[in-house]
């Protein structure tokens, strides 16, 4: 263990605690004095997003990476603007999520507490160096960040920003600290002070969130990929159907709530697939099963196993033909990663059939799976998703950094 | 890994299918026949825990030790009520937690849905093997029980009468499975299958979940021990103060929300003191800091640093005198597990900034501690208790065994 990393989760979980105490006047003055200070400092950080940029590009990253590591004024003002509408977002800490009066007089509430101390771990994007500390502020927590180090000027240019607003409200800036390197062994040695820190959360790919589980002692919300399928019933409405399908492949196709398997019924697919090819021809490459196939003509490729359990991030579509739900449910449970799944039907028992037997985290009914999102949720921004069960699943917002205790009050009770 | 083992946690997968889709009526026939089975299978289990009671007399082990390895026709028949009673206990799975209509239509809803496999590693009480195993199949869960080597003749014989009430309700019999072995070994290899088990929940003595949180991949619930504390504060109510003491303390000294330690405001401890030396004499050992031995007479003996660390789970109660609630709460945070402190005193300002500021998992106002429990706080049974702040926190019953996912209904919608 080296002592600077020990450090940093020292002084996190004193500030969480200074933090868990303050009203949520103080809090939201400090959001939106970090709001302000990403305004004001606007200069600076974009002059370091600037040098990451050069390094990144020299380096010969890709268009893809560089367009997430880049931050210009209209979207560094998006990002003031997200952090000032947390900041009068409502307020979760010390929300009663119930009150029951128990038979002996006891008056038992559940009451919702910060967590205490986040690690945050992430890749290229610089922005979540203030969306992750304003939405653990938000909920009473301290944190501790640590970003790409593609990103590390920027990173360090949002951080001035983000104390600023903290020094501003008179909280410790020790509640946002970025780790002080970006090596792996740091993250080795942080995800196992389980007396210090009570929360991992990893965005990145699939290597960064393995490496993560393999060596922590603290709870880790996870989500390995987003294998998201939509099921169209023989009695979808078809041209619904295909706008839905068109959305949910091509709006934004790098994303995890992006498509990649399509299940065509039997019965429907004679006019659907057609209809589909036409519709995605030169923007999409299709991969079909024989059946789909045989519908689709000659430019359609084929998907083999590894097209069912792939997340392409690209615009790529698999498609298969199956004989009704149960074909598709099992398609889902083998192939599945428990993200978001959703059915295009017009008859409402098969929907609700789909919407109950189907357990991954997010289940639609004739929607596009892009909705996946804890902002298109409702829970205002979002800090990530979970497709493990424990905790939170699926979208994960500012309630999803708290959880509740039991606050009971009594007038003399004891236990016979 | 032994094949054996993970062969049993294949099973539970598979079966967790099974139990998450059958319909609430087919799971609460299933524990309804189970209390019917210990019923008709009670000579048959208390001549198996006769034998595992022989055995543990002949090795020696403690009074305590037998007395909660022990059944008897009562004890049977208070375990068969009170899993019939959860056969009758409002339903969790399937429940609507919230419902909301997002701007553009899309109704969001939040499910409550079961977890999956549970890993349930207790020690010698054999009724967690029925309590653990229905309240699992409550929630919708399959799960693998793994009890301690004392009880395993008792186990195995209420294992028979839970696989004689699934059969009668068409559920697999693996939905509740016994680990083939009890060596530790075979904890350390289960508790690394994070591709088959959900949660794991120990119960039992501060080594065992220490050894489990070492070796475990899959989400862990921790209970590492109760400190409890008590803060008798100034304008207490000096006769329920003294009665709320001595039932936090004496009812059932050896459960884990027992008080450890009073708190007493110096301007209380003249009067206090002296009355509570008086009510508890005979019955519990007392160890004061210096104010309150200067306060409590001869029979009080030392408080040491360790005596503030210790959960005695014995008649030994350890008293300090403190200036005021915020010493109280310094105190709290120092030596606290984070499990039960309730504050005395009939100040409700003072009350509700206890309250506010103690972020135990239940925190109290004129009450004994002993009422953190699930069925005293509403909870039906209780699984386990969990003093860390992810997922569950405090006492946790059928809900905590849940999660939700999100249910949406469009009508078209594209996001754009």
């Amino acid at each position: 263990m080296t002592e600077p990393i020990r450090k940093v989760a020292e002084a996190a979980r004193a500030a969480a605690r200074v933090v868990a105490k303050a009203s949520p006047e103080i809090r939201s003055r400090a959001i939106a004095g970090i709001a302000s200070a990403i305004e004001a400092h606007a200069q600076d950080i974009l002059a370091a997003n600037a040098q990451d940029v050069a390094k990144a590009t020299a380096a010969g990253l890709s268009p893809a990476m560089i367009d997430r590591l880049m931050l210009d004024p209209k979207r560094l003002g998006s990002l003031a603007r997200a952090v000032a509408e947390i900041a009068a977002a409502p307020e979760v800490v010390g929300r009663v999520d119930r009150t029951e009066t128990r038979p002996n007089g006891l008056e038992v509430s559940r009451v919702r507490i910060p967590l205490g101390v986040i690690l945050m771990i992430y890749e290229a994007r610089p922005n979540v160096t203030a969306d992750a500390a304003v939405l653990c502020l938000k909920a009473g927590n301290a944190c501790i960040l640590r970003g790409g180090s593609e990103a590390i000027a920027s990173n360090h240019a949002l951080l001035e920003a983000v104390q600023a607003g903290l020094r501003a409200a008179g909280l410790p800036e020790t509640a946002v600290q970025l780790v002080p390197t970006t090596d792996r062994a740091a993250i080795a040695e942080l995800v196992k002070l389980d007396d210090l820190i009570d929360l991992c959360i990893p965005r990145g790919g699939e290597g960064l969130i393995r490496f993560v589980a393999e060596h922590a002692r603290v709870p880790v919300i996870k989500h390995y990929k987003g294998v998201c399928h939509i099921y169209a019933h023989s009695a979808a409405k078809l041209d619904d159907a295909i706008a839905i399908v068109d959305n949910a492949k091509t709006q934004r196709p790098g994303t995890c709530n992006a498509v990649e398997t399509l299940l065509v019924d039997a019965a429907l697919a004679p006019t659907f697939v057609p209809r589909l090819v036409e519709t995605l021809a030169g923007r999409v490459e299709l991969r079909g099963d024989a059946a789909a196939r045989a519908l689709g003509g000659p430019t359609m490729g084929t998907a083999t196993e590894d097209d069912w359990h792939a997340e392409y991030l690209a615009p790529i579509l698999a498609i298969r033909v199956v004989d009704g739900i149960d074909a598709a449910i099992r398609h889902i449970e083998t192939y599945g990663s428990d993200h978001t799944e959703s059915i295009l039907t017009t008859d409402p028992a098969l929907a609700e059939r789909f919407l109950r037997d189907v357990n991954s985290s997010t289940v639609m009914v004739n929607a596009s799976t892009r909705f996946a999102d804890g902002g298109e949720l409702g829970l205002g921004a979002e800090i990530g998703i979970s497709t493990t069960r424990l905790h939170a699943y699926g979208p994960m917002g500012a309630e999803g950094l708290t959880t509740t205790k039991f606050v009971v009050r009594g007038n003399g009770q004891v236990r016979s």
